[in-house]
């Protein structure tokens, strides 16, 4: 089991299709993604920008001595429980790899990367 | 000037467009661009597959207290001094974040994903 991890989520991601104009920050997709984990009382990370703009809304998965994934293509209005489901299975593993059939299919079609653990 | 940082190259990374039946293993791109790194005297760490795999040639630049930059796009015939002089100037700063206008090109365009230090 992860000791120590987190999700972090863009809060400034829009899901491809909406109107760059008619989104307010606050409510844009990601900050909703934010919103709602909160509410299912998930603790996360916010974070303005995570460079991957083209396929909102991203979000990552990372921890100390874990592999890091960086996800996109989550629509906050469908993938919330595959979200949070995807967090806990993270959190259950030793190294941050979640076996692929254990992966919800958004997750598993929507990886941005992957990266090794940080090892000093 | 980052303390301790790295260099992750994707060993199995094709750039678009390669013929997938033409390249064994030891002649993909990603393979190229690390054994010209090792020729230029770059240490780097090697990694078959980063899931980055639409983006090809995909690295990462990574550090204990510094943004994490998932950059793709990378030809190994054409941009090894960009990555070489990215590399450098990364390792020249505090938090990971290389001014904008310092970044090649080629960086400046295939940003897959930045991610935020992690903070214990």
């Amino acid at each position: 089991m992860a000791e120590t991890f987190e999700l972090v989520v863009c809060t400034t991601c829009r899901f491809p299709g909406a109107d760059p104009q008619a989104t307010p920050l606050t409510q844009r997709d990601g900050q909703r993604l934010s919103d709602a984990l909160t509410a299912a009382g998930i603790a996360h990370r916010r974070q303005e920008c995570l460079s991957a703009c083209t396929h909102g809304c991203a979000v990552v998965l990372r921890g100390a001595g874990l592999w890091t994934y960086v996800q996109g293509g989550l629509d906050p209005d469908r993938n919330l429980a595959d979200l949070i489901e995807m967090y806990r299975a993270y959190g259950a593993t030793d190294d941050g790899i979640v076996p692929w059939r254990e992966r919800p299919e958004i997750i598993r079609k929507n990886t941005i990367a992957r990266i090794p653990p940080f090892e000093v």
